[in-house]
């Protein structure tokens, strides 16, 4: 079981087990290589998940056979779990609530071999509309207040099935470094009354300097405060809070411009581990004011160390200039 | 040449390599194992560093020879440089400063097979007194503002060099993480007029789950809000704002603490990885309420994964309370 707690310092919240906790024997930091054996992610082994949510299938195919294009199952190790009410109190000095949300596991393809850069356009697209609709679903469970959508790719990474896939998870509080966000985009609003992510992409569009790429709609590019070597955002160029509400045409420009972005990384870094994170809006709108839904990439590459966790204060040995001109540059 | 940068949404600073950035072929994640050849920081090796800064020596041993007991050299390749005036300023719609500060290396013993949890508490003791004596030094310099005493201690933790040291680095900024927590402090001193530490450690005392050990000064336990499996934080039992006001007595029981916790982490977990980090407040007094100086020690068992990164919010697989028991009791 776990129980959300929130520090009393800073207000971050963590999230812990506490009936089942690891054991110091548990832990195995040697890089893992390949593994045969079956995978419960691979076509043919729906049986090995929790029955699925949600399923993009040729047509005459079931729910929980082979046949299927992109598939959505709840995770079978779960952070948090959907069934019970929220319980928040506290415990003498310290507030907790209890692990209610959902976490949900999106396939991006039944081809083990695959990554998600190595999908078509098409199959991209059909993992985006995927992230959308489990979205507009969960969100009509009023006990939700954030969503977040991110991918672990590797070990470094944190990905523990090495099956490409993507996690959401529904949350019933609003994450502390999400609020930062969306508190820094409101204080710059309320002071420029204009969005401190449109103002970057004209200076990025301007100044060239850090972009990877661009298409109609969206526009990739190395943030001038990079934390990671080669982070990489992607931005629809139009202001737009939430995710969610990308319109069909939008989503086929995000995958282009996505696979693309990914390909770049891959091949400019020899297929490093990486993460990314859709960040948007919380479910109901509140502090929201100046925020644009955008997609963080961190190819992991360094430890953080001490000076990091210390400071908060991240030391990139790449500037975003140069990261970007090998992106952009890369065949 | 490094510049620190400052991000318009969060806040956040980060400090860019501008003028020699790492090119993507300059990484390598293998695992390194323990290197032959010459280590700078060994005894007879004195004049592969920059000239000393401090030195605990026997007597009758020159400056940059051997006859030391604990070394402090300036980084030969620092995060920040000591030389030039500070430069704030904006670039179209971003903020930077240069890359003003110091960086110093504090080597723990000369003996190139012994991890710092393996000194007595005699040589432990002369290594916090350097903490001190160079925090007291380097105050002396108006441009710093906070000063920053970390270790990284393996590989996974971020260890460039595998014999023992720790890193003092003068920054001319109050890093954020440590404003957030200042202003935590102070928001829970000023509803409660009590330190926030001391209820803490108050009420941990009481509770006694997460007490690893203690002694009459300090007292050492894993926090509720533990965002890392076995994180061990070590308090001292007297409110203190400052690190750098210890007295000398005080010193030998933080020596004897740390060397404790220490070795119950290499014991309870195998010689993992870590980063501990000291907490104290910033130069100047000004926001520091409230604030309880401490060490946080952070084992590296786990990947930092994109939840993390999209949240803030830490996923921990072992409770505080679990690891404190195994600490506890590890013979």
């Amino acid at each position: 079981m776990s129980q959300l707690r929130k520090d009393p310092i800073t207000g971050r919240w963590i999230l812990v087990n506490i009936t089942n906790p690891k054991r110091p024997e548990d832990f195995d930091l040697r890089p893992q290589a390949k593994k045969g054996g079956t995978c419960p992610f691979c076509a043919g082994n729906e049986k090995m998940t929790p029955p699925e949510v949600e399923a993009i299938r040729n047509p005459d195919t079931g729910r929980d056979t082979g046949g299927w294009l992109v598939r959505v199952v709840p995770n079978k190790f779960p952070a948090l779990k959907i069934e019970g009410d929220l319980d928040q109190r506290g415990i003498g000095i310290y507030d907790m609530s209890n692990g209610i949300g959902a976490h949900e596991v999106i396939i991006e393809t039944p081809d083990h071999s695959k990554d998600l850069g190595d999908l078509t356009e098409d199959e991209m697209r059909n993992v985006i509309f995927k992230y959308r609709s489990r979205i507009l679903d969960l969100e009509k469970d009023v006990r939700f207040r954030y969503m977040l959508i991110f991918k672990n790719h590797g070990l470094q990474a944190g990905a523990s099935l090495e099956h490409t896939h993507t996690q959401l998870v529904a949350l019933p509080i609003i994450p502390k470094r999400v609020i930062e966000e969306l508190k820094g985009a409101a204080n710059y609003f309320n002071y420029k009354e204009r969005c401190v992510f449109c103002d970057i992409i004209a200076n990025e569009k301007q100044e060239k300097l850090r972009v990877v790429s661009e298409n109609s709609n969206f526009i990739a590019f190395c943030p001038f405060v990079s934390r990671f070597p080669y982070e990489t955002w992607i931005l629809p160029k139009t202001h737009a809070r939430h995710f969610r509400s990308i319109d069909d045409n939008r989503v086929g420009e995000m995958a282009s411009i996505l696979k693309d972005t990914l390909a770049r990384i891959k091949k400019t870094l020899n297929d490093p581990a990486y993460n990314f994170i859709i960040h948007t809006s919380p479910v109901r709108d509140g502090i929201n004011e100046g925020f644009h839904w955008h997609l963080e990439i961190m190819p992991k590459l360094t430890h953080v160390a001490g000076f990091e966790w210390g400071s908060g204060f991240y030391i990139n040995p790449t500037s975003p200039e140069a990261a970007a001109k090998y992106l952009r540059e890369v065949k």
